[in-house]
């Protein structure tokens, strides 16, 4: 009964009403302000799956994010959804159950991968630094040394504590122990140095909510042959598209078999490759729009975005610093497009996040796990790393801070990230 | 090397230029052209992913779609991927490893539960009816007498070979039985009737790219109390959201655990719950567009919308056969919105699909497995369920059947189409 009701409410605002958001400018960790080119692009109109046109878009999407995560990968593709979905897909395609999987966790999001691994039927093996911080190589060596995993999971960039994992030689170390090397680079693409060939990454996955552009609901992933070969290893073929469905050709036995259609990285490359076998229906819209991110990213160059990014990211971070208030965690090992201050200790920081949506459109992040109610997260990044959005989220900071009761530097945010640009 | 040649061809192509697809009438069994207010819904800018605009519309679209699914189910939302993705939400979250799980299958989308069931850790029993033909529910009640499995699940409009199995009964059959029963409305919902309370449907998934008029890349679902409550025995909280991760807080034996953490259903429904805890980050723009899909539904009224289907099927189906085609399958049982046609001996399938294409730009479906080569499929659904559709594509493959030799009436298919119309 007050379902009923409460629906009828929702349905009479619903049914009357187009979707017409308020305007924001999404400082947080993610999702970001889209850039309007991608949106423009993804209201373009549907073409068949195997229109010459669809996978004219498809190959040169592929060609467009072997770019941009600076690999030869013929392996290079679109997964439909979240970057969560990217993930499982890496996960559940490389992980037989009973291998082991080692996962150093510096953030919510290696809490994540060690989850998922788990659920994939993987013996977990989880090494741990204090959130805030980043592993040494050779703490990863000592770990690998021990566990001997046949794979090791890692996330690039952790948006939960804005750590970037220094991946220099990691790769390399993991193959010199037959380990595979999986990288989650979700919020760290586009804006952070990432060298899938030169670092020797077996699998990485990303979105398109961070750094480039995009909304979030596809995910970018790339494997390294020797990826390829483990998912060629348990690569079987959906009995509904066999002449006799019930024939036993193309399945591989129950013990290794990848344990989801959705995510079974043979089917998808070979919907993706040369066979163009059926498997799901593209999300063509997602795709415009991951093909238009990638667009963006190439005309300005990935080394002249990662500037920007860098160039914009350290003007927040003397402007949160400007305004007197204390950045969390270890700033040599920051992320170059997202920083985390604590919350003074006078301000109710919900209160503080909520006048800064509602009074000047601004979106600042809250956080998670053992940060929760400690830190907020201020991001500078895709289309948002610009210097006009961060002026006036110091500005508007500074002025809901005052409100608020906390002592602020007049013109001390805004001042402090000039300097950085007049450098 | 190979490679790097035809990456910088392909770079240089997108690079250049802009997604500008060619212009389709898409007369498949989806996807089909996107209605244009869909593409402009979803063309609308981001906000993030808890403010109050965004959880409005989240819920927003939970009624709408309990309106379109006929149900009064609390727990019905959006997963973020294709129609495929919800089907595996639905059958990883409800299948515990070791359950025997019953798929009664009669086309393409029956196999990929099965498969999908398997990969759970279902003990699968099949049975099956040749492709063109439904099951009777005595038939499917002698099955579940037989197996007596925990999960039923069942397609409903298989556009593999356009059969709609009646659903009225099954749901209570199985619920003597205590058999829980999932199904797959993908290709029908919208365009053919669903009463999910009413025919007691436990659990149903469907995509945009069918009667709803919208892109593939979201999966409506909904979950009965009953499916809800397996669901709840095998809830988990995401470690990398507690304040101690490495606590046992709200986690379930590994036995039990749903093998899927994207697809974990107990953390989509807090998800989109009053909880509105963090999972994935959703994908917005998709959402902008089920919830516009649904608008459009409900605007024009369910039932009225499910006539449209029937009327322009009919005209479809006397049309072609006006052309001299002989129609696949049982058509008593057919769905609404698409039809199969034997292709005549004398042509060349695939050669008459291609000039369709790029004379007339109009796309008609090719087949699978055991009808691969044997006959096409045209689609008459959501936006292009209009009657300027159907004789534009009747006239057209008049034309293309005429010019590769094989015997039509002059004018015979847009004349009988015209009769359907003038009843």
């Amino acid at each position: 009964m007050e379902q009923t009701i409460r629906d009828a409410a929702l349905l009479r605002t619903a049914v009357g009403a187009p979707v017409a958001p308020p305007p924001r400018l999404l400082m947080g960790p993610g999702p970001i302000t889209v850039d309007p080119r991608v949106l423009r692009a993804m209201s373009a109109q549907l073409v068949g799956q195997y229109d010459p046109a669809m996978t004219a878009y498809m190959s040169e999407t592929q060609a467009l994010y072997r770019e941009v995560f600076r690999t030869r990968n013929e392996a290079t593709v679109l997964i439909d959804g979240t970057s969560r979905a990217g993930i499982e897909a890496a996960l559940v395609s490389l992980i037989t159950p009973g291998d082991k999987v080692l996962v150093p966790v510096f953030g919510r999001f290696g809490h994540l991968l060690r989850e998922i691994a788990e659920r994939c039927g993987a013996e977990v093996h989880v090494r741990e630094v204090p959130w805030g911080q980043v592993f040494t190589l050779e703490a990863l060596e000592e770990a690998v040394r021990e566990v001997r995993p046949a794979l090791v999971a890692l996330v690039q960039g952790d948006t939960s504590t804005t750590m970037n994992q220094p991946l220099e030689g990691v790769g390399a170390m993991c193959h010199r122990y037959d380990a595979l090397l999986y990288v989650d680079c979700t919020a760290s693409l586009a804006g952070n140095p990432f060298e899938m060939d030169a670092w020797e990454v077996d699998a990485a996955t990303a979105g398109l909510q961070k750094c480039l552009g995009g909304p979030s609901g596809s995910s970018p992933l790339s494997l390294s042959p020797r990826a390829v070969a483990v998912v060629d290893a348990r690569r079987s073929v959906e009995a509904g598209l066999r002449a006799d469905p019930d024939s036993e050709e193309d399945t591989v036995p129950q013990a290794v078999r990848i344990r989801s259609n959705y995510f079974d990285l043979g089917m998808v490359l070979d919907y993706w490759g040369p066979k163009r076998l059926n498997h799901h229906t593209e999300a063509t819209t997602m795709l415009y729009g991951a093909r238009e991110c990638a667009r963006l990213v190439l005309e300005e160059g990935l080394e002249q975005g990662i500037a920007r990014h860098r160039l914009h990211g350290e003007a927040m971070l003397a402007g949160v610093q400007g305004l007197g208030l204390e950045v969390y965690g270890d700033v040599a090992h920051k992320m170059t497009n997202v920083v985390a201050v604590h919350i003074p200790a006078v301000v109710d920081g919900e209160a503080v996040r909520a006048e800064m949506l509602h009074d000047y459109g601004i979106e600042i992040g809250t956080s998670f796990g053992p940060l929760a109610g400690t830190v907020w997260r201020i991001g500078t990044m895709g289309y948002n790393a610009r210097k006009d959005a961060v002026l006036v989220t110091l500005a508007s900071l500074e002025q809901v801070l005052r409100a608020h009761g906390a002592p602020v530097a007049p013109g001390g945010g805004t001042a402090a990230a000039q300097e950085v640009y007049a450098r």
